[in-house]
């Protein structure tokens, strides 16, 4: 028999008030978490034992839950299945349609129901995710409700997902038109990353995985910056691909920088108890642009709008010289990112404005590039000076215009 | 500027394999939670600053927002609107009508509703939730969710709020047929504690809560256990309120020891990393019973008749006496709590005990009474074992059908 530990509980009385009668305890506790992030190469190769020793982990003799995006499941679902069939892991698919519009809480119930039907048990088998960002913010969800927390593991398959979305702790649905309104902290048990799913990735959701990491590079790594400015246009084109030659080489140390730097900014604020958090930069007002232009703007498309904007707002305080700011705008360029989209009004920027400053608990704590790889919060931007930066963006943007006509978009594969 | 502090992220390969051309980190944090319970009898006598003071404790001048049980906003929505009149508090109310049935997501999602109507920030204004069980368990998992993690302040105006739901880290709602499958783990950061609620509880709720008072008793309490065997029937009938009285002075010590043994229980294990819980006594065959039975059995009472089977079972494996175990059985019928429900048929256990051991990853960990005030946890109860608890049970309920018929039992106010 175990009996639990005995715990002085100390009958302090919060808040300096004497209770007449009465009785006061103060609850304290330290949760301890602590998770894996692998880069992983060729995850499928059945001599590559890395997914079946995940997998294998937990004791139960349970079937295996695999919750796989549509498209990944119609690319990658055969070589899946023989991977864990050679490997004697009986396993139950559940395909989701993942996209931006299905990201809410009826799509979080589907993977509940297929948790009910395999039976998961409470710990050790943990559920596998297979996907972008909109799976694996899905299931991570599904996975932290359920019994009030279970494991599981992420394998992102787009370069959002390896860069930001599949290695951090949050995970959520969008509610009514509020983008992440409902979420948890819930980091998987492990991420295995594999940049060879990177190959059937189109050319437009590896740029905006690029945006998550442009958004790196300006607030606090210069080398990757420069990485980004001499490899952006090749690394998008060779999908990221590790090599010999040169940007096969900058591929993996952009892999790496960006993890890596993510990763520093995550650590020490993994619950967000601070709310000045420099990898917000970017995500200031894009939470509403994207929610007000979906489907027409990815997440990191948004996110790179957003950049623009601050940059401006940056470059009008002095913080970023006219060189820094177009080095800025030249990779953005570079990376068919788009800089403004027509909901930009300057209504809908006091309003987004106006929510992060709640989702920030009053305070705008607004990240700022203070030239490139450092970065400054500010807490009073004016709706001036934001209606001035969206001003000159759309000067920039008709200056642009002309020269990037003559440079065909591609936003295909 | 504030620069998100730097941390060193280990090169460490989990699980021993050498990755190729990859990288591997490890990403560690302690999240350290607290949290205060208070009793705080005459808590809307407007003399009493405490729920002023737990309320403007926020910084950002938002309106409060308080969720509350329809009966609750009844009995008291006058004298709280004219404490918080009084006290300058400008607030919204949301009432809901709470009851096991309407458990659920879609009422989870009501407050987030009103939570965005009023605009509540991220920290600092926390949501104040009134009413018993029910309520505080959904208002926690809106809180939980909202904005992924947003604060909360508990009144819990029934006992088992008080002892238990109210005191917790737990929150939850049912989801399909499964009782609070979908939770977190998200204590409120106060809980304000007035037994003078308990005086408008109808007896059978409160026999419902002294239910979970007698779990803490069987397991650790033996004190308690003679408290309850002495005054069980005089605490129901003077409400549990204090005074001078011998039953008053009992009911102050009861609700004492209740919650000191609970939060003893809880605060090694808040996120319940150990699944061997003694507070789980009770809890093994119950939440079946107690979704099968909706809406006959309430919470606490589907817990006694688990408690009683689980006692027998106890009492055939030699851990309890013939006379413990007729100790045990006195209080329950001196609280008029079933020990049996018609649901309670093998199968149905079966059922039970299989998805409890899901819950309890794979083992039983069932807590079994040894003697009055201890327990130990069993791992192979079987299913013939259960049958035979099952059958004596019976037995005894038609040998006590006669007597019990004489005295009236009082299940309304
Ligand atoms: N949790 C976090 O910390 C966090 C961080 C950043 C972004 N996000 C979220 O991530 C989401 C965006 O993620 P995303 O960009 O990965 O979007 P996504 O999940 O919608 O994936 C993009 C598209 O790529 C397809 N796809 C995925 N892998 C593929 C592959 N290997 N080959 C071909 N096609 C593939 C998908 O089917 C989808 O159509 C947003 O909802 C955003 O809010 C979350
Ligand atoms: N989170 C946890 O750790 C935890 C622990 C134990 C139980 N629970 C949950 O708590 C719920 C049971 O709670 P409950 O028994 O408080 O049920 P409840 O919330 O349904 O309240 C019982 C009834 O009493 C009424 N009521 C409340 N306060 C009153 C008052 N002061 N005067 C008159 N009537 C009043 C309510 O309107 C309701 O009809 C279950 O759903 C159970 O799962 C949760």
């Amino acid at each position: 028999m175990t009996r639990a530990q005995d715990v002085s509980l100390p009958g302090n009385r919060p808040h300096g008030y004497a209770t007449e009668g009465g009785a006061a305890w103060r609850v304290s506790a330290l949760k301890e978490v602590s998770y894996d992030v692998m880069v992983q190469p060729q995850l499928l190769d059945p001599a590559n034992p890395a997914l079946a020793r995940a997998v294998k982990s937990g004791a139960a003799p349970v079937r295996q839950l695999i919750v796989i995006d549509t498209t990944v499941a119609s690319l990658y679902g055969e070589q899946l299945t023989a991977y864990l069939a050679g490997h004697d892991v009986e396993f139950h698919l559940c395909v989701i349609d993942a996209h931006e519009s299905v990201k809410v809480m009826d799509t979080v119930f589907e993977v509940v129901d297929a948790m009910d039907a395999v039976g998961v048990p409470r710990r050790h088998a943990p559920v596998l995710a297979m996907g972008g960002g909109v799976l694996t913010d899905i299931v991570g969800l599904a996975a932290s409700l359920y019994r009030r927390a279970t494991p599981y593991i992420r394998i992102p398959t787009t370069l959002i997902g390896m860069i930001d979305a599949g290695i951090g702790s949050k995970t959520g649905v969008n509610f009514r038109e509020h983008k992440n309104r409902l979420g948890a902290y819930h980091p998987s048990s492990l991420t295995l990353i594999d940049p060879g799913f990177l190959t059937t990735l189109d050319a437009r959701h590896l740029r905006n995985g690029l945006a998550e990491i442009l958004k790196i590079a300006l607030i606090k790594d210069a080398e990757l910056f420069d990485l980004l400015a001499a490899h952006g246009a090749g690394l998008v084109e060779q999908r990221m691909q590790l090599g010999e030659d040169a940007v096969g080489g900058a591929a993996l140390t952009v892999l790496r920088r960006a993890v890596q730097g993510m990763l520093e900014e995550l650590q020490p604020n993994l619950w967000e108890d601070h709310l000045q958090r420099l990898v917000d930069f970017g995500h200031s007002f894009s939470p509403t642009i994207e929610m007000t232009a979906l489907p027409e703007l990815l997440h990191g498309e948004a996110v790179c709008v957003d950049m623009a904007l601050s940059s401006i707002l940056a470059h009008h305080r002095g913080l970023l010289t006219a060189a820094e700011f177009d080095r800025v705008f030249d990779v953005m360029r570079d990376l068919h990112l788009p800089v403004l989209h027509p909901v930009c009004t300057p209504e809908l920027m006091r309003g987004a404005l106006a929510d992060t400053v709640k989702h920030r608990d009053g305070r705008q704590h607004l990240p700022l590039p203070r030239g490139i790889g450092d970065a400054v919060f500010v807490d009073d931007v004016t709706q001036q000076e934001v209606e001035a930066a969206l001003f000159t963006l759309g000067e920039r943007e008709r200056a642009t215009q002309q020269p990037r006509l003559r440079r065909p978009v591609d936003m295909g594969v």
